[in-house]
């Protein structure tokens, strides 16, 4: 019996992740650059035992049907090969989020399962090699093993693409982020499918990739400064840029639902009216606010004033990947 | 006294006029085509007169400031200086539109100015050569010399810039647009600017560039094929593009508004539900839908549900400019 477990918070992207060079080993079109948070997190366990005759999933106490059990066989395949370790496992995944609303994470999901995998298997892996593991379970996962800001680099191939922690000198802890949760039904674009149709279907994807490149340069020059009007701008052309290519698919599609719209302007209104402030948004209508700490509790209040019925959820900056103790030897 | 009367009938853009490669001549980046609109139209009236001291400029009755006179007074040096005729005029405009919700299109506005003009100081004008004095007023009221489909042929000189029928045998008649009007509120960003600054900073403008090529193409071809699927498609696809563009400027922009997304929102999901229907927007809020004369009634029902508070507006094909008598000589 190999034993495990991790904890890895989830993370947002300031400079986002948007399409694939490399399906299968998740090798990214361009860097990203993103901030860990400290609101929502899960907590993995993972046990090997020769006497497990298959891989069993439990999420949130749930037992997890064939297709989402086989993703994660196909993520501990990869553990296992590592170790030269073959066994089946139960995987016990718990997310930490204060709600239901569809912001369980798969970055740090599949995190807390790379670093659970890491000490069940023994594989003493550095960071960057974690980084590196976590990157094959999901993109982004690969930068939750870092707090604070962490930038993925893109690399060519499975041993240079892995993300480090950008220096900061402590910088993100006088940062908030502020989530607007928009709606929680299923996306009708995944963000696998949704990045992938655009690669292959966008006529501005290419721009996009050399925005983003030009947008990760000034996200560095802005943290290196702590100069957090100029963060929060690229954060904010950086999400509408990629948002852009979505409507030059073919079909074209947009993540973005009235709500959405009402609180980007609501954002850039509030800044207007001298509150420093800025949005992004991901692969789903939920927006997410970027702050200074010192500023959140009256941006909150300013938010909740023209989203009652919405669910707003405070963040500040989260640690990287932890080891846990097992509660119960099993 | 020379007088002269025209009126002339709005357009929308299936393929949009979005930048300019001449602020002077208002010579457009890209070809575009458009569709002339019976439910918008202006009807204007010159009088130049040797007794005039300066030009006067009433709009709906309306005496106008210097600013707005000014602008006239530009397009009508234009025509004085082409016919040789050098007295101040008297201009009276009459926009025809179902409400004031700023749809008063500078398009059917220039158009009948033009045509009002030609008529006041006998420049017997090709209706080619009307439509490029016509452009000289606004860019896209070229188009608005000719009813049905029209294509504005971008050009590289004052010569070779102007707008031609696109040969339909009548199927422009068997279409419907329905306007929703989503807000009222002065633009943030004026159609003239926000092209200005998506030409100068949008990281996507020459891809746009390049797709409406490709896009006037596919609207050609489906206006011959009288295919209404591909006429939508490319027009919904072509306005997302441009819109696209404003998200990539510096700094970005939207002319969308929450109940724009909604409305958009909704046309897909008529669609899904076997609704023929598409949208575009041009620089501002409001939602155009496109659909078959014989399904119209039935998609107007469907949005008034969704839109009750809203004003609904439906139009058929117009007509091209047209010259008027006048009522009483001045």
């Amino acid at each position: 019996m190999h034993n495990g477990k991790a904890r890895a918070f989830t993370n947002i992207a300031l400079i986002k992740y948007w399409g694939k060079k490399d399906q299968q080993l998740i090798l990214p079109m361009n860097n990203s650059l993103s901030l860990t948070l400290d609101a929502f997190y899960t907590e993995t366990s993972v046990s090997f035992s020769k006497d497990y005759s298959h891989d069993t999933f439990y999420l949130d106490d749930q037992l997890q049907n064939e297709k989402a059990t086989q993703k994660i066989s196909h993520f501990l395949d990869l553990a296992r090969k590592q170790a030269g370790v073959f066994e089946h496992a139960i995987v016990r995944s718990q997310n930490f989020v204060p709600t239901a609303a569809g912001l369980a994470s798969s970055a740090s999901g599949l995190a807390a399962l790379a670093g659970a995998c890491n000490v069940a298997l023994g594989l003493n892996l550095t960071t960057k090699n974690l980084s590196r593991l976590a990157r094959r379970g999901s993109g982004s996962a690969c930068r939750s093993v870092y707090g604070g800001f962490v930038e993925w680099e893109k690399g060519n191939s499975d041993q240079t693409s892995y993300a480090s922690p950008v220096a900061s000198h402590h910088w993100e802890d006088d940062l908030a982020m502020i989530f607007i949760l928009i709606n929680d039904k299923t996306k009708d674009v995944s963000s696998r499918n949704g990045m992938q149709r655009t690669v292959d279907t966008s006529l501005y994807y290419n721009d996009w990739l050399k925005a983003a490149n030009i947008d990760i340069e000034k996200a560095r020059t802005a943290i290196a400064n702590q100069d957090f009007q100029a963060l929060g701008e690229v954060t904010e052309a950086n999400c509408l840029k990629m948002h852009a290519t979505t409507l030059a698919a073919n079909p074209p599609f947009t993540y973005w639902t009235p709500d959405s719209l009402k609180a980007m302007n609501k954002v850039q209104a509030m800044r207007q009216a001298g509150q420093n402030c800025y949005f992004t948004m991901d692969a789903g209508p939920n927006v997410k606010i970027l702050c200074q700490k010192k500023d959140s509790e009256t941006i909150y209040r300013e938010l909740q004033k023209d989203f009652p019925s919405h669910q707003l959820i405070m963040a500040h900056a989260g640690k990287g990947i932890e080891t846990l103790e097992m509660e119960v030897a099993k």
